[in-house]
């Protein structure tokens, strides 16, 4: 059984959490994880930027197989969507660019897969992102939301892996 | 006097207007402009990329010096905001990892400048795109918009400049 590496992501402008893993069977590890937090002071598109090249340098590094981006939360506000959305696509286009198949959960789907209900709060994440990856150490709460979505397309690629050969 | 070549960019996830000028002086001259429009049926990831990779390639081929970006018009629906600000944000960060610096402008600022009135419709954007530009031909309307907001970025930048030099 090979084993699947697995980078998940958190996307933000101000913070944008990334978390790395490997499924082998049954069995999770914990690869690296952490934060990209490009300068507010420096113009929009230099933040993107940033944004971009944090990711690239992640993936350049760590070789993951597969992406899994979360669909971060919504309110209603236009003006901060569309500002999600100017980060939210570094995230999507950076691991496309490498060829990796791109995977995006809502934030409940994360959260049902890791704790067990969609309604967690990010203190549930982190505890259960400790009891999953021992070796993980503490996580900002941006990282524990990236690794999350990580473990979860390892959950949802296994059902579907389960469902294909049914 | 050095001829400066601006790139336009007027986002969208269907269809991403660019158009290139040269200004040099107060002479405006078209260089190329065309659509970009990656097919829906791609995951949303690729279709990021089908716009990366298709203004990475104007801007390799065209040499642009800067680059301006419409700030498209924004509807109160959060969730096309979001979509939008995931195309908005290839015209932006392309430009940048290229080195080139890029200004917003607003969609009334740029028909101000091109028409005189930040009310004006399409039809006149492209009516004065046609006079400014005689060498264009004819352009559709996302190219022409982009072609629209490169000249006002030409009209900008030569207004600050006659400014630093008072």
């Amino acid at each position: 059984m090979t084993a699947i590496r697995i980078l998940g992501l958190d996307p933000g402008l101000r913070r944008t959490g990334w978390g790395v893993i490997e499924i082998e069977g049954a069995r999770l590890t914990h690869v690296a994880h952490g934060v990209i937090a490009p300068k507010d002071s420096l113009p929009f598109a230099e933040r993107l930027l940033a944004l971009f090249v944090g990711i690239s340098e992640i993936v350049a590094l760590h070789n993951p197989h597969e992406a899994a981006v979360e669909e971060t939360f919504m309110n209603n506000n236009a003006a901060s969507a569309l500002k999600l959305g100017h980060a939210r696509a570094m995230a999507l286009v950076v691991p496309a660019r490498a060829g990796l198949p791109v995977a995006e959960y809502a934030a409940t789907v994360v959260k049902k897969s890791v704790v067990g209900t969609g309604a967690a709060d990010k203190t549930q994440v982190a505890f259960m992102i400790a009891r999953l990856l021992p070796k993980a150490g503490p996580a900002t709460a941006d990282a524990a939301d990236a690794l999350a979505v990580a473990i979860a397309h390892a959950h949802a690629r296994k059902a579907r892996s389960f469902g294909a050969a049914a």
